[in-house]
């Protein structure tokens, strides 16, 4: 029998995924077939086949590693001292990230998948969810310490936030003049201004 | 020579537009087929080609119509007294489209095709440098007006305003516990607090 190696696995599956990025990238999910990711990534159908048995397998993949990142972003911020500070850190990674054609082509992938895949919409929402729960309890935090303005309201508030961040993600790809770097310190002073205490 | 009636060719444009857009919302541009578009206006596939030559010209006239939307949205408020006032009227005629099921889903086809389609791309890019400049305008006649705080930059703050407004149409989509009407009163207390002068 022939030993498996954890670590060799981990990188071919790896390369399948970078390399069905790439595809879903410039064709989109429903765009790609399974023979250009193989193409793609240098390797046989059996060998694709042996790690991910179908398309969906493949997407269900992606999907779940891009909201696993970001959700990991938004929990790594949420031990902050300073709760604004937090939130701009996020703002500024993700500023970062929509800068990555990739991530943002795979970001609106998502969003037209999760209409019409209820297994995805339903990876979705309870991402969706998490990160709320991480954003609210933040801002309780914050309104706790003094830091955020105590009038707010930190469900409804999330909830804004999220949409901003959503929105900013999409900057690059449907704004040509859009530079984040020039954009940055506007979105932050929009932070600043909405949660500090009056 | 049959006489045409202007009248009832609009309706008819209009009867395949819409037919089109319950198609598209249902399963997206490059899912859906002419053929299905014909039977859902009810029309036989030599009546809808005198209107339109192909799908991509189907397409093409529903992104124009959402656009065109969007665009005399922020035209229509651009001549209110009050520049906040203005910008709240904007965020909640969007929290109302917000609710329409094939609006959000059309939005989210709309994204996915300027990544793709690049004439689609050069009429979203136009549109969207228009949008921009409505609310520049906006801003700047409320900073003279003293209405708005003078410190703000206005073409950035215009580009995370629409990149709220793009993440707000998207909410319903995306969090399945969102309530515009729970959630407006924070996004009209948001959009204050960060744009009045303070």
């Amino acid at each position: 029998m022939r030993k498996i190696d954890p670590g060799k696995q981990e990188i071919r599956r790896r390369k399948i995924l970078d390399a069905a990025l790439a595809c879903f990238a410039r064709k989109g999910f429903s765009g790609t077939t399974t023979s250009e990711i193989c193409s793609e990534a240098g390797m046989s159908p059996g060998h694709v086949f042996y790690y991910f048995p179908n398309k969906a397998a493949i997407i269900a993949a992606v999907v779940d590693d891009e909201l696993r990142e970001m959700s990991m972003l938004f929990s790594r911020v949420a031990g902050q001292e300073d709760a604004i500070a937090a939130i701009e850190t996020i703002a500024s990674e993700l500023l970062d990230r929509s800068l990555d054609p990739v991530f943002v082509r795979i970001n609106v992938e998502i969003s037209a998948e999760i209409m019409r895949n209820s297994e995805i919409g339903q990876l979705f929402a309870e991402n969706e969810q998490h990160i709320k729960a991480e954003l609210i309890e933040l801002l309780e935090q914050g309104i706790r310490r003094g830091q955020i303005d105590p009038t707010i309201s930190p469900a409804s508030a999330a909830t804004w936030l999220i949409a901003l961040f959503d929105g900013l993600m999409n900057r690059a790809l449907m704004d040509h003049s859009f530079l984040p770097e020039k954009h940055a310190p506007e979105l932050m002073r929009m932070l600043r201004r909405y949660l500090e205490p009056s």
